[in-house]
């Protein structure tokens, strides 16, 4: 039982010694270089690795999207592995400005089985890791620090005479003390510099030191105190590019990345949507979007994120949770309806400033910038308020109800997302405002035909109305064909209504508009009953929305009558 | 295309001015206060929210896993909701050390309805929000400052007023200036304290002061920041809870939780695996397990997690990501060759080591501690090695193979997964080893009976061995049984083979215990072949492993002369 004692089992991570860590007040001002390793760390965790016709397809889009160096497999690891990454190679299909990766353990055979893999390659990096921590150490080698230190150097000496083997590739190579975060960072610094000392980087041919936490075991500004501590200890850091490689045990890998960067890390080694071993590698996906809305240009194109999320579905078979950050489909949503309402005020915020600098509410980023539609912001349950009703009605239908009658039509959709218990759709939306405003068909009063005439200020209308099937020629008089209707009606057909709110507007543009028209209106025993009318014609569209009121007031009379 | 001047549309966040800031030498030594705010925050951001069936089961739920503060839901927002808490209040179904909490706008007939839903409540605390960024001073409410703390001012009169209307209940209250991540942090504080001057809190009786990242829009360590300014600048802070409420916009939230206790929070609310509004709030969860594996006891019992995960599940209709740090199916899991050698290293000095401490390499906590079985650890595809294949065999079937015999059959897992392209399952494994062992039904030599007579160290060996269907009488003289074996076999049937290495161990514990054997044998012609013999007699398991080397050299020979 746990919550008997669990310091039982389980230690507080050590502090670094930094009391001048500078840091926490620096940012972020620039991207990183990317480094994906979907294709390898990524690959090796999952349920089925990639095939070749998923690599292939993995291998493409990363380019699509910019990135420029890409670890793409672990050639010793097996045939599947060795022969794709050769062929790669052989390709030509490498895009001149990509640089291919492949990781090593460090030794001889796989050393050199890695060489082969990449025969022909113009250029390349050669990453070789041996794990430097003291559980590793003393758990899984059964080695002190020099024998560890030693194992680096060996191969170093063999990449560097592999390398010579073959000169027409120019070969970069990168060195990662494994479990780096929870190793002694003096020991990490003596492996590092043991290497430099067989591959002698310059800063024209800097050598990659790749610090991961290769199991996340502490807040992430630990991490960030461990790279500024390398940073600062490392010898001749101009030749040296700190690359960061964060997992995600905590669920903090994105803030251990981001606090490195402010730390001194250049370089960045992660996955798309956090692919990788257990709990997953840092996500790229979100680490170039968090730098894109600060202003900084993340040199990644995620402007078709949804395309790359099916591509990553597809060759990973694991989803992308409906919340992961930017990607998730239903991060844009806002169900509540205070929520909406401020969105919904954002957006014409935004509109009528016309800055173009992003500033809505609940929205940390543009939707359409990462190819996503406006439409999936506001979706209605019984969290809902008005607002996200009459957004839903305005995307949907191109309807803009003014504001007393969105708060009518919020009291419908209300009680009906109770009374469901589930979100609604908008033909469910949609429905509910035919249905309430007396649209659809069926309706006790219909228009039949009308005309209108006199002159401005008098005018006569002079129309056919049919009531429940029977057809009735009607009119009257009034300063304006509403109130000449309102006349006909309350003369010939005994309804008493009066319109004491009106507004319409176009739906669509062009040839293929159409007009709405709303009224409030008052009954002559006080009750409020609003209307709409819909019509190619604008005109045709008042009358109709006067005749939605009356329809409403005759069902709500019956109503009422069966009820007593 | 983002890829030209993101600039264009978004700004780098402020730095807060804090050049002596505390938290980043801090550690976390003991839990928050907890509060769980998925029955309000996660309900309202769910596609279908919660019925009231599964509401209860939630509640409940919690309460289970030790959460003593919980917000159940937003009583004006609807029938459901207000329903739901004012029957959880009067059913007398909360437990006497939970004390639930409600949110409010600060409206007076919302306020007024939050009072009502928990009239007969013995405690509860009221959750009473205005939002005070600029943004939404602008965007939403069109209003200056003072307007803004002047909604929070009157919320609070009225929130006294109603609490001395129902004497018998114990009140708390907890007032948010939202988006307090992206406010002036005077403003906040300036608000707070206009809060604090109605509601008089004591260090007896505190008021909770709740700063939400309500979308978050900073790296974390600019969020430890704010709180630990507002922590220095409020007043009366001996009478004040600061609770930190952080969403995941960013894919910090837990970071930003994380660095707000170390820079001085005293709360947390949050959601069981980071349900809420877009990428949701913080997960309960993943803080609580960082803590234990911190050796800090979190006060919340997670060590029944799968269970955990169903509810949460079912209530919320949202999976829980595969990857979700400690809760994913798969972040146990290493595929990795390399991976399952070191944990299979790290479980065997655990058990030799015997002091309790957790050290297994790439295990950042014990599967066992929220009841997990080892067995989920280790999964074999073609990016495993030796170490993963033999563990399966070892978890499945209690075979613990000598090391050059993983060697041998890795060898035969490896070109099966890289020809399947798949996660091998345990099955498929298990066929390959009696395939490749020769231990299925079918093969050339069976063993019929057999009995061993004679003085130590000179035996003899006497048997019936059935070849193809032939019976055969055969026997032999030897240091001990397996030589005598291997004489009669050279002897009686031609078969030359030598064994240079011999292993056995039983399987099971009790009455249902049987005998596994493992045998390296070299050929006359040099070839090494293994052998295994399984039986409930120790003795007979080494002969049957003796006739697997005879078989796998028989069915060699065969295939050999089919080749050529």
């Amino acid at each position: 039982m746990m919550l008997s004692d669990p310091s039982r089992k389980y230690r507080p991570f050590p502090q670094v010694d930094l009391p001048d860590r500078q840091w926490p007040s620096r940012t972020i001002t620039h991207a990183p270089r990317w480094l994906s390793t979907d294709m390898r760390d990524g690959n090796q965790a999952l349920i089925d690795p990639m095939d070749t016709e998923k690599k292939t397809r993995f291998f493409e889009m990363l380019c699509r999207i910019g990135l420029k160096e890409i670890e793409v497999g672990f050639p010793a690891a097996g045939a599947t592995e060795f022969d794709f990454i050769s062929g790669l190679v052989q390709s030509g299909r490498i895009p001149d400005d990509v640089i291919v990766q492949v990781l090593t353990q460090a030794r001889r055979d796989l050393i050199e089985r890695s060489f082969e893999s990449l025969r022909g390659a113009p250029r390349a990096i050669v990453h070789v890791y041996n794990a430097v921590s003291p559980a590793w150490r003393r758990i899984v080698f059964g080695m002190d620090r020099p024998q560890i230190k030693q194992i680096a150097i060996d191969a170093a000496k063999i990449i560097r005479d592999e390398a010579a083997k073959q000169p027409n590739t120019d070969w970069h190579f990168e060195y990662s003390p494994e479990t780096f975060s929870t190793a002694e960072l003096d020991f990490s610094v003596e492996c590092c510099e043991a290497v430099m000392d067989i591959l002698q980087p310059t800063p024209e041919k800097p050598i990659i030191f790749n610090l991961p936490a290769t199991v996340e075991a502490a807040t992430p500004n630990i991490y960030a105190d461990q790279i500024e501590w390398f940073g600062r200890h490392i010898r001749n850091r101009d030749s040296v590019v700190i690359s960061l490689h964060t997992h995600n045990d905590r669920g903090t890998g994105v803030a251990a990345s981001e606090l490195g960067l402010m730390a001194g890390g250049d370089r960045v080694e992660g996955c798309l949507f956090g692919n990788g071993e257990r709990t997953g590698n840092v996500d790229l996906v979100t680490l170039g979007l968090n730098l894109y809305t600060q202003g900084v240009a993340p040199g990644l194109d995620f402007s078709n994120l949804e395309e790359i999320v099916q591509t990553v579905t597809y060759c990973n078979q694991l989803p992308v949770h409906p919340r992961h950050p930017y990607a998730g489909e239903l991060v844009f949503t806002a169900f509540s309806g205070s929520h909406q309402d401020a969105i919904k005020k954002g957006f014409a915020a935004q509109e009528s400033r016309n800055d173009e600098l992003w500033d809505v509410p609940y929205l940390p980023i543009d939707p359409a910038d990462i190819g996503c539609s406006y439409e999936a912001v506001i979706r209605v349950n019984s969290q809902s308020g008005k607002g996200g009703v009459a957004w839903v009605l305005q995307q949907d239908k191109g309807l803009k109800l003014p504001k007393r009658m969105q708060a009518d039509f919020s009291k419908v959709v209300q009680e009906l997302a109770d009374a469901s218990s589930r979100e609604l759709h908008a033909s469910d939306i949609w429905d509910a405002f035919e249905g309430h405003y007396c649209l659809s068909d069926g309706q006790s009063y219909k228009l039949v035909d009308y005309f209108e005439s006199g002159p401005a200020g008098n005018r006569v209308f002079t129309g056919k109305i049919s009531h429940n099937g029977e057809e009735r020629s009607i009119s009257g008089r009034g300063n304006g064909l509403i109130s000449s209707v309102l006349h006909a009606l309350r003369e010939e057909l005994g309804i008493g209504i009066d319109v004491i709110d009106y507004s319409e507007h176009a739906i669509g543009i062009g040839g293929d508009v159409r007009a709405a028209a709303y009224v409030e209106c008052k009954t002559d025993d006080g009750r409020t009953i609003f209307g709409v009318g819909l019509d190619e014609d604008i005109a045709t569209a008042s009358v109709q929305a006067v005749l939605s009121v009356a329809n409403g007031l005759e069902r709500r009379n019956t109503t009422a009558a069966k009820a007593a």
